[in-house]
């Protein structure tokens, strides 16, 4: 058994659907849920993806072979201090942030002899349903995983996260934190304050019900990604700040680059654009179904 | 039978959906189409989509009871100019144009008498993909249809043109003019430029291949749109552009409010705005769920 004493700090829908793949596997043996809120504890409990749970994380650590942090990222520097104390010498700790620069901060300053048994790590998966009652077995088949180890980070650490997750079907990639966090700055964290931007802007509108009514397939998707959860986003963009702020800036430039062609009769400029942007999309589509299609073979 | 000769000038997505749609209905007798691509057009005779075509737009309208223009926007004026002097005297003419006010202007300018007989119209509905082998006879059903009747058009001229889209399924709504460009330039419009700058952007960026294989399902969705037809989105932008860089303005000051509150720590600004965001477009996926179980019972 790969893993005989599972911590999951945080049971929504990363750390309940990374439960629920492990024992779908029978690759661990005992799962213990930590978190803040009792009632959805018991709920994880009901579901029958975790088997016991402590509000106390201290408690939850204890004995643990592999515990997965799985919270908002403000909490990681305190929850890693926590549970600093009641670690097993041998653990093995992970996280699921959506950012790595600040996750390391935290656990130089939070953890002690410990941080060569942590491996930090972002499934890039989720959808913008939360909770555990939105989780699910199958969420990490065919996505990718970014794990960037520290240099300190020592290879059996290693070795056994990437196994957890291909354990789950999903394909380990190994990154630079910066590499890691320039990257999800451009893919992720700035279409969803584009998102974010976009819905608030047509909700200041007058007659904002009407406008919405008249919205159509395009739009539902394109704003899909604004339903996601407020506290979540927060958290990622101040952790992220620092490439969110670069890819903000990148994208100003290509925007202004659509509205002074449009202001200044500039057809070919725009067509450029647009013919340019559909061949790199159409590309990413290309490769996006071979990659599924090889995954399902 | 409600259409006897129905003219079809650019036999795509739309065109073809809407000539597909009402044959299923058995609501008009023969199909002409018109283009410029006589292999295309062949395609659509081959499709059992139209009965025959025409490469003078001339000689498709001549005898049409019913005139569907749909043709990029660009081509409006002169397609109209074409098409005046052999038109029938209770012909109706219809177009499926994303921009309302420019279409208006060319058929002032390119129509005389048949003025009356000229009914704008715009369904909210579509594809990324082109082509009249993308069409399919559904596209329309539970969509909604604008018509913008301008104050000459007759009563029994936008009463053909409002069954001839019921009949397809849709819903169909009356606009003035201005508020179509509106509300189209907030929710079709500026998306698409969003969608379009940022896959520019990070085309544009060192180790594009690899930035685009970190991407997960919201970026997929989120810039779908971007694969749209290049020149067909070029021809709205500049049809649509006074009420498109007011829309580009709004978002701006919008996405700068979640810029400064990155940039300046304010938490509160951040999370409010996110808030207020998520609580919009939550509402807007209830009534969307609504409607479009009303539509199946």
């Amino acid at each position: 058994m790969l893993i005989k004493r599972l911590a999951i700090i945080g049971v929504g829908l990363i750390g309940g659907s990374l439960a629920r793949a492990l024992r779908r596997a029978k690759a661990c043996g005992k799962v213990i849920g930590c978190g803040r809120n009792k009632t959805h504890l018991q709920k994880a409990v009901d579901l029958g993806v975790i088997d016991e749970f402590h509000l106390d994380v201290a408690r939850a650590v204890k004995d643990a072979d592999v515990v997965v942090l799985a919270t908002p990222l403000a909490t990681t520097e305190s929850l890693l201090m926590a549970m600093q104390g009641c670690l097993k010498d041998d653990v093995v700790i992970t996280d699921v942030g959506s950012a790595k620069g600040s996750v390391v901060s935290a656990a130089r300053k939070a953890l002690d002899h410990h941080l060569s048994r942590f491996v930090p790590g972002h499934p890039i998966a989720g959808t913008e349903r939360n909770g555990v009652e939105a989780s699910f077995a199958g969420l990490f088949e065919a996505h990718r995983v970014i794990l960037t180890p520290l240099p300190e980070t020592t290879a059996s650490a290693l070795n056994l996260i990437t196994k957890m997750w291909e354990t789950t079907g999903a394909e380990v990639v190994h990154l630079k934190v910066e590499q890691h966090d320039e990257i999800l700055a451009a893919t992720s964290h700035l279409p969803h304050m584009l998102a974010y931007a976009l819905v608030d802007c047509l909700a200041g509108m007058q007659d904002r019900d009407e406008i919405f009514n008249f919205a159509a397939g395009g739009f539902a998707d394109f704003t899909r990604i604004a339903s996601s959860h407020p506290q979540m986003w927060h958290d990622i963009c101040f952790s992220n700040r620092k490439q969110l702020l670069k890819a903000l800036d990148r994208f100003d430039s290509h925007l202004n680059t659509i509205r002074s062609a449009i202001k200044n009769d500039d057809s070919d400029a725009l067509l450029e654009l647009f013919a340019r942007a559909k061949e790199a999309r159409d590309k990413f589509t290309d490769q996006r179904g071979k990659r599924n299609n090889d995954s399902t073979e």
